[in-house]
């Protein structure tokens, strides 16, 4: 622990995963107390069709 | 809030999809009050060998 | 499967939440073809001190 | 989406969880590109005997 | 990684969590090669009136 | 429930899954008094880039 799951759709670049784990990491440490050594994080990817804001997939929406 | 995932088998096509959050977002905003707006769901699809019931994976079940 | 997981804050009522999981449940027999017996599904109640829209808080937000 | 969920023991101060949000909010908009209105952050707390590493309760481990 | 997240009705003892940690990992260290310092194990307990089988809640279900 | 969700990296064979969900199944059921009948496992297999320890991507470690 801590273990973070990050739910957000597929199409970030490794650099974005990169700079985004290690801000999250320097968080958790800074702000939780936390072990980086024993701080993991993982990233589920989703496609816009297996997600919904109000009930609308995320194909059928306009706006995101 | 709220966030629902929901955890099944890859197979169901978009129409499936688009009919199954439009009746889970009803379901949430009638029964759970929340506001539609802020809520979120996400389909996570897992492959018949990586599910088990019962201690046998899905692709040695013969039952379901 | 499936296995569906409500995340939501703390405070709804038994009667709330039992007409809540029967209507996902019947959403996920019509629409995903899932087998009720094996259906199963989980809430998970925050305080809003351990839930954030927009990196504010609940405790914080005067929009929820 | 998206949605973070953050595994962690129990015990962190409102203010850690206050700043806690804010510095992953700011790294999920900064390196994800995400819209901060639809970020949603949820923050699950465990007691010791309810986690473990390496196969030791955490009400076990002198070291966590 | 790898991490476990066991969902389970609350109730058990530290007892009965200290030994099913630890036949967990010594599971996923024989048959998945992982590195038993970085295998984190986290339970999630709930109460009967969070959790739904057929759609009908654990406290409403004769048969559990 | 119970519901086991395995967070791993990508990779296992057909057979490791095989006899890493027997081997839980089992610990389920002695430790925790689980109904083998009701017990679900899901895997979720990451790649590298979508996986974390202290801060650095797995395809930037060169320790696992």
């Amino acid at each position: 622990m801590p273990f973070v799951e990050i739910h957000m759709w597929q199409g970030r670049s490794n650099e974005q995963k990169r700079n985004l784990v290690a801000a999250i990491n320097a968080a958790m440490v800074e702000h939780a107390g936390a072990n980086a050594e024993n701080l993991q994080i993982a990233i589920q990817e989703y496609p816009l069709e297996n997600w919904a804001r109000a009930g609308i997939l995320g194909i059928d929406r306009t706006e995101k």
